[in-house]
């Protein structure tokens, strides 16, 4: 039912729009600053959810693709995704049976564990299948993950001692460093976490046990990471994308956070219109609403968004000089990415007024 | 990928439930209270965006299904739907081009209209296509519409007056008065709202037009909506499954809203454990967050959520005195029906323990 399109201005609305210019940029950029630090980048795709671009960071060098979710491990797999690392817990006997079954099709595949006794219950399945199976410790930051140092060294030995199980290395990520407000206060929070982690690698490769791994980082602390000795490699995701969370987190000089420039967008129409306001047809199910955020127009100056609905949102015209009418189109800058991308079953990719491709987002919705 | 099921207990996880018993008892007692009244039901598709519901819902005694968007009813109609209401204005050439194509299999369709130019735009494509286009005149309660009284009463004359245009009647939901809290208060919105659109519906029965439909209502008005002679159907949506939102809307008594029964919840896993907390497989990409609320454990007392990430919510076990372990499940009441709906592929329609049907929600996405 959705036509075929060549123009931008032809997209139907609402629609997730990524800017080419704009992701390619921040792609090289990222890459370049990892690899001029010797770091793996292993860019996070439960950003975007979508094999088009994963087969692109590949391609300009990241060592695999991190998931946050088996399944979409399995799909970025079925499109010939190489090193693939599952970020989060993957827990109880029917999941643990697919990861083996994917373990199997891709040998180089990486499953977080932080509980003894999932360990042996990838053990005990990678052993029934005849295969060997890639266990990281996940580091405990604030969320998931076992304590770092004697807990997580106890971990990695069980792993390592087991007949089916290869330990990886660790997971290292901290959420609450990632989007923590102001440079000076991140680069503090950043390096007292990573510190425990590359102490917990220090530990262990002292026990004996090789620890090839140290994975860690994000879109607001990658600079930070990269200078620290004994993190192998990065997992950022929204510096592809970016969003105005991100935009808010502070750079360096005490300024917006301009390391990486906005390529994602979401277009939407003016379906109704008040004496100073329009009602535009992107609501809550065209926009993440998990920040006190809301959408920002981007060619717009003075125009104010609202929440309107599940399918509306109302912009406050009484500060925009342009004439607004039913039937223009106003292009948003989204709240936080991830959630975002993940109500769209498609995304366009755009190259100023061209669309160059309609990229499914293939594990959109993939969480089970 | 996601196998076949029977047992609840075997659902992977998060996944979307719908208590059958539950669903189906407050389809019962809606369709029972409008019936008794003389009023249409034309329950609000948006909701569920599940043909298998709609289906239900026509079997129950419901005149047609309502849609927020062209792209739902157009799903809608493909599984043999009848009386589709759009609720919503379709804007612009393609989309007009699209529900002309729809008009014409499905000729009982309403759009609804709130512009000039719209109608026009409309009657032009239901001729060059040789068919009629029923419309109905969307009233302004504060989001989309025009004015009730003399506004409305000229865009039904322009209705009328056309050669390819049908006046269906009077579209008239006010968003605002539905979530009103505190059920006196929610009375008098829409006592005062409602008497406007009757008011609208005379104006132009007293011009010469037939005015065969005002359509009014919700969830937290229906009661209110059913005594007020000249509304002729109701569109309720969340009464299906009903939220933590509705929830707190309050009752005639000055109590909870009890008129329906919880039957929509999203089941989680235990996937890591801290001392007095539980992290579950369910965050951002498994609950809506458009409201300030969280979701609250059904079966788990003395639990409380708070979000922790797209994929994670952390559970306070500090009050709960059951052992909670990795692996348990964990059911969850959701903070907002119709954008967490949005969110899941498939619903899983349970009956105690057992898994009657896997539901698509063929709709979900579906905004273009």
């Amino acid at each position: 039912m959705i036509p075929p399109v060549d123009s931008r201005d032809d997209i139907l609305t609402p629609a997730l729009l990524v800017d080419l210019d704009a992701m390619e940029a921040n792609i090289a950029r990222m890459a370049a600053h990892l690899a001029g630090r010797g770091r793996g980048f292993r860019p996070h795709g439960k950003t975007h959810k979508c094999p088009a671009i994963a087969e692109r960071l590949i391609a300009a060098g990241a060592v695999g693709i991190c998931a946050a979710k088996l399944s979409e491990a399995e799909v970025f797999a079925a499109h010939g995704i190489p090193g693939l690392l599952v970020t989060t817990p993957v827990i109880g006997p029917p999941k643990i049976a697919r990861a083996i079954h994917l373990a199997a099709r891709a040998p180089d595949t990486i499953f977080s564990v932080d509980d003894p006794g999932n360990v042996r219950a990838f053990d005990e399945a990678a052993g029934a299948a005849g295969v060997a199976v890639n266990l990281a410790v996940d580091l405990f930051f604030g969320r998931t993950g076992i304590p770092p140092g004697q807990p997580a060294l106890e971990l990695a030995r069980l792993i390592h001692g087991l007949a089916h199980a290869r330990f990886a290395g660790l997971q290292a990520y901290d959420a609450a460093a990632s989007h923590t407000t102001g440079y000076e206060a991140r680069v503090a929070r950043t390096r007292a976490t990573m510190a425990q982690a590359v102490d917990t690698r220090r530990l262990i490769e002292q026990s004996g046990m090789p620890c090839p791994m140290v994975s860690s980082g994000s879109t607001g602390t990658y600079s930070i990471d990269a200078e620290i000795d004994g993190i192998t490699e990065l997992q950022p995701g929204s510096f592809l994308f970016m969003d105005v969370d991100y935009s808010r987190v502070g750079g360096p000089d005490e300024g917006p956070y301009r390391d990486f420039t906005r390529a994602l967008t979401v277009i939407t129409t003016v379906v109704s219109k008040l004496e100073t306001a329009a009602i535009v047809d992107g609501g809550y199910k065209a926009f993440s609403t998990d920040r006190p955020l809301v959408p920002e127009a981007v060619d717009l100056p003075g125009a104010r968004y609202a929440w309107a609905g599940d399918e509306h949102g109302r912009l406050d015209l009484s500060h925009v000089t342009r004439d607004v009418r039913v039937g223009d189109r106003i292009e948003f800058a989204v709240p936080h990415c991830d959630p975002t991308v993940n109500l769209y079953d498609r995304m366009y990719a755009v190259r100023g007024g061209r669309v160059e491709a309609v990229w499914p987002i293939a594990a959109r919705g993939m969480s089970q």
